[in-house]
């Protein structure tokens, strides 16, 4: 599933990580899941998200009240609330998820338990329409995995 | 110049320190400025904007080509293109600056050099017209001080 991408290379700077994901061929090396935990949290999200599986989707986020969502100039907090948020964007009456691929993604390193990846999300829809927008996301290292703690999609 | 908020309380949750600022009355506290170096960077941001000065403004970003701004769909990369893009959209012609405020801020410190902050922009045009919005910066501290290395806006 880690369509055309690759970890590209790493690069230490300081105190800092940073993980360039360069585009490949398609087909090309092991693809950035089995690069870096946190391409498998985003990863992991693509899959669920292209098997129309949202509750899959929405384990690469913290469970808890205190997780931040914001998009559309709205501020959603909690898992909960932002499992809802995408029921009736892409799973009511005339919505649809379409198929989700991430791009131009770039994970660093920020400390032993948290990074920040951003890139662009795709979502091809039926008819080929498409609609893309950027995402920054903040991860920490919880004790049930790396998780998205914080969400910014525009 | 911090009008109406405060350092609220200091969380430690793990390795991770979470400053939460609630909002307080108009002159109540000595204001965020004084409570953390991160909300240092905000407000000489807000200050330097409010005077009209977006090189000023500008000084709180990390002065690299590595610089990521995310806005509008559009990913402007480095110190410079992301001033001109300042320039052409609050310095030209018929444009305007406004006075700046930002509110529900929350800056959470991911490392002993990485911090993120997230909240909302509020802008007050002639008129009284406003325009909000949402923002997530990740900071590092640099040799030159804490800088934004990637800002999200929307």
């Amino acid at each position: 599933m880690t369509t055309g991408r690759l970890a590209g290379g790493v690069l230490l700077a300081g105190l800092w990580i940073c993980t360039v994901v360069a585009p490949a061929a398609p087909g090309e090396g092991m693809g950035r899941a089995e690069e870096h935990p946190i391409w498998m949290v985003l990863s992991r999200q693509e899959k669920a998200w292209n098997r129309g599986d949202l509750e899959g989707y929405m384990q690469g986020y913290w469970k808890s009240p205190d997780l931040t969502f914001y998009s559309g100039g709205t501020v959603t907090r909690g898992w909960e609330a932002t499992l809802e948020r995408y029921r009736k964007r892409y799973r009511s009456e005339g919505k649809e998820m379409g198929r989700l691929d991430f791009t131009e993604d770039t994970v660093e390193m920020l400390g032993a338990d948290s990074a920040v990846g951003h890139g662009r999300w795709n979502l091809t829809l039926s008819g080929g329409k498409k609609v893309t927008g950027l995402y920054t996301v903040i991860l920490k290292r919880l004790p049930e995995g790396w998780r998205i703690v914080h969400d910014h999609s525009s």
